[in-house]
């Protein structure tokens, strides 16, 4: 398990060089380094020696409390190895090129808006995906076999209830900021931000969270995630927009609540299959945590206010902690998930979820799905989509086979205000803390509840970890209407 | 073949990455992630599967040309593949194990001048060598095989041959040069210069040459390399020192004479074993080719002249080329080899050769070594060694297990002269374009007459090839002592 994970760790070396230092004459090779070390991977931990070695291992840890680390192990690596043999290699290779070939249409595709082009990308990923779904057929329903590679354990089912209340809870909140939409501004955001002093200004802001040189990286790229090759040596990336701050702002605050979650993990994980987060949903909800909860927050701006007048004298200096706060919450209907607002964004996920739903439960097809979606855009956000590039080729992720997986965003939306609420019973000076930009003990208390277990128990074991209780919609509606109310007016009921 | 490419560049990734931009916590599991790709690396490699495959494309390349780029990659592979299973597992994972304990006792052995706490390290690897020796009793002496890994085919008796001659010819150039110190002084290069600067000035002179952002990276290290993962992602790296200028700019154009190479390889050779330089011997021929035959030439610097000034109006805003030119040429018998000018650095060499030879082919013991190397140092460079860390402990190699290695750096200085003469022959106006900073025609000749044939052929080949005739140290002297004539004088014959 050292080893793969060491050949893990290498690849996404290969990933985060790719996206920040490899210049790009890089590319032509990078390609076939990525397939070898995936395929080497897979057929070193997928092997008949690995299973006799789980059996072996799993006699000597008998003994042991299942919370242990050891029997963690064994119980996690047995379940992780079973779903890795139950795909076959050819299916595994016909994945990986349609993937690669599906970025590739879906980029001159989405430039001219050529659903035709696009639309046969779609139909041999849903194909490969339905064979895929036929190596798991215990699945309640065909699409949770696709879910269960990002939240194992959870359900349609489950996901649907969530959502259904979620919709109906957002429903009146997107009218009230759709009613009022000169209530925000975001004017003071606007302006020319030089990128040196923005990065020196996102290093100011997430340093009191645990930032330092001695163990973090923080650079510049497209397209922004967090990747950690030890908890020790965590990279986080970020993008930084000339013209407006809060994106780079909002962006690498996001990223380094990943990248808490990476270098919470018990050390003594390392080098095992355990040694990373839970799940997408559970990362996320950390990544959602730091950006929205701690860095949307009115206290927080009371601590971030005068960080930012340092750093842009000139275009912030006579702006107060009020403003900024208020600009950093502007929110709208908008057609982009990337750039939607707290209220917003987890609608975008719903028209997915549910699209995926009726493409792998029901009969829609890859033709329907521009008209399908562009009416659900009209039903949940009120917004027309003008061109298909806005629409539902606006993410990569179809285009490269990303099924399955939307819902980890909404969900994190969930959980991040499932966890505040607890925190905020165990730590009810919490508000103040951060106002005095005191970090320590929000991340400690993250540290002790989730960020330390890893990935030993199943992501709702984890949830109730760190919850105290099951996946709930109802704290993160209290929030998001408060919010709501405070800076567009009560919702009408 | 392809896929040991590819873990062999995802293993040179995590070795710049080390270097270059990892963060100190990091270091805590990299040493695990390079073991792991190394031995994943040799059990694919060395594997019966290979000896079959290269078996059944020995017999569909049969009939192809020697020179041929697919006969050649089975006729290189199978030496390689046998190369590499020659040496018991066991033994290969003691010598890694030795190499590890090595770096770290000799990092405080060194510090303390503990002679006592350094002579176990050199008899465990002296130990190891000999038992890696015994894995090659075809060896006409000891010391050949260990040669043998840095330079195919070549012999200490070859090497005793040249050096004997190298330093008998460079006994006199030493002495001009000691007797006659204050002729050539460094002094403008030894003033402050900030180090974005120093970048921006190195990538100015190494631009005309070749380097470019969509191929290549120059970035700053402790002990400058080049690594390349394809020959159109070039990584170089540099050092620079605040408060002299020397150091950065000469280690920068080394570097790119070893970028050069790499990138000059026939692309059809990518993700082959033949994709690189084909000794250490050759690749250094180049790095010094570039930094000394060009970067140090009077025509080089009648170019390079008008951009430090550019980069230092206030540190050089007055020199002259000739100023600039001598000041990068000042020579004197020193202590540390990294440190040692054009003339006296091959003595440096030499002396460890002379050693190795002495201790593989002769009686020569651990505790023999450092008043050996003291007496050498008299004899050669005419200094006295005042501590061992200005000695025999200087250089990490030794301490890493490195025997058999350095004489290629002066073989390289052999090459690099006779390929300038050869050169000088076909294109007699190359001093002009150099002046000129026309750099295009030399690179194209070195890519036409050598880097195109990566490792296609044996190093003896190969020096054929380029230089049209056999290692030869007469054009080194001859233009070390036109060289040291020039600057400090004629040399008493």
């Amino acid at each position: 398990l050292g080893e793969v994970s060491d050949l893990q760790k290498a690849l996404q070396l290969l990933n985060w060089d790719q996206s920040t230092m490899m210049p790009p004459g890089g590319a032509r090779v990078r390609g076939a380094q990525f397939a070898t070390l995936a395929r080497v991977i897979h057929e070193r931990f997928a092997s008949d020696e690995t299973g006799r070695l789980i059996d072996a291992a799993a006699a000597e840890t008998a003994s042991l409390p299942d919370d242990s680390n050891n029997a963690s192990l064994v119980r996690v690596t047995r379940i992780d190895w079973d779903k890795a043999r139950r795909v076959p290699v050819e299916l595994r290779a016909e994945m990986a090129a349609a993937e690669a070939e599906g970025y590739v249409t879906w980029l001159s595709a989405k430039a001219a808006n050529d659903v035709g082009a696009f639309r046969p990308v779609l139909e041999r990923h849903l194909e490969l995906k339905r064979r895929y779904i036929g190596c798991f057929p215990e699945a309640a329903e065909p699409w949770d076999a696709l879910f269960d590679d990002f939240e194992r354990g959870m359900t349609a089912a489950e996901v649907r209830v969530a959502f259904d209340r979620l919709k109906e809870g957002l429903r009146p909140l997107v009218k009230a900021i759709a009613a009022n939409p000169e209530a925000v501004s975001d004017a003071v955001l606007r302006q020319q931000f030089p990128v040196e002093a923005q990065d020196r200004c996102a290093r100011a802001l997430v340093t009191p969270w645990g930032f330092s040189s001695e163990q973090w990286r923080l650079d510049p790229t497209h397209h922004p995630f967090a990747s950690s090759l030890s908890p020790t040596d965590v990279r986080l990336t970020t993008r930084y927009n000339q013209s407006e701050l809060g994106t780079g702002l909002r962006a690498t605050m996001h990223e380094m609540g990943h990248g808490l979650y990476e270098a919470g993990v018990d050390p003594d994980l390392v080098r095992t299959p355990l040694c990373r987060g839970c799940s997408l949903a559970l990362h996320e909800s950390q990544s959602r945590l730091w950006e929205n909860l701690v860095g949307a927050s009115r206290p927080f701006w009371t601590h971030a206010g005068p960080i930012l007048r340092e750093h842009f004298p000139e275009q912030l200096g006579k702006v107060d902690d009020d403003t900024l706060h208020r600009a950093m919450n502007r929110m709208e209907p908008s057609l982009i998930r990337v750039e939607a607002d707290e209220v917003t964004y987890s609608l975008h996920i719903i028209v997915r979820f549910e699209l995926e739903q009726e493409i792998f439960n029901g009969g829609l097809t890859a033709a329907d799905i521009p008209e399908a979606w562009n009416a659900k855009m009209r039903e949940y956000l009120g917004i027309e989509v003008p061109e298909p590039a806005q629409g539902y080729m606006q993410d990569v992720h179809w285009a490269t086979g990303g099924f399955g997986y939307f819902p980890t965003y909404a969900l994190g939306n969930i959980l991040s205000a499932q966890i505040w609420e607890r925190l905020l019973g165990d730590v009810p000076t919490l508000p103040d803390q951060i106002a005095g930009g005191e970090f320590a003990p929000l991340r400690e208390w993250l540290r002790q509840h989730l960020h330390r277990h890893g990935r030993k128990f199943t992501p709702k074991e984890t949830i109730r970890l760190v919850t105290g209780t099951e996946l709930d919609p109802e704290p993160y509606l209290r929030y998001l209407t408060q919010k709501v109310t405070e800076l567009y007016g009560a919702p009408a009921s």
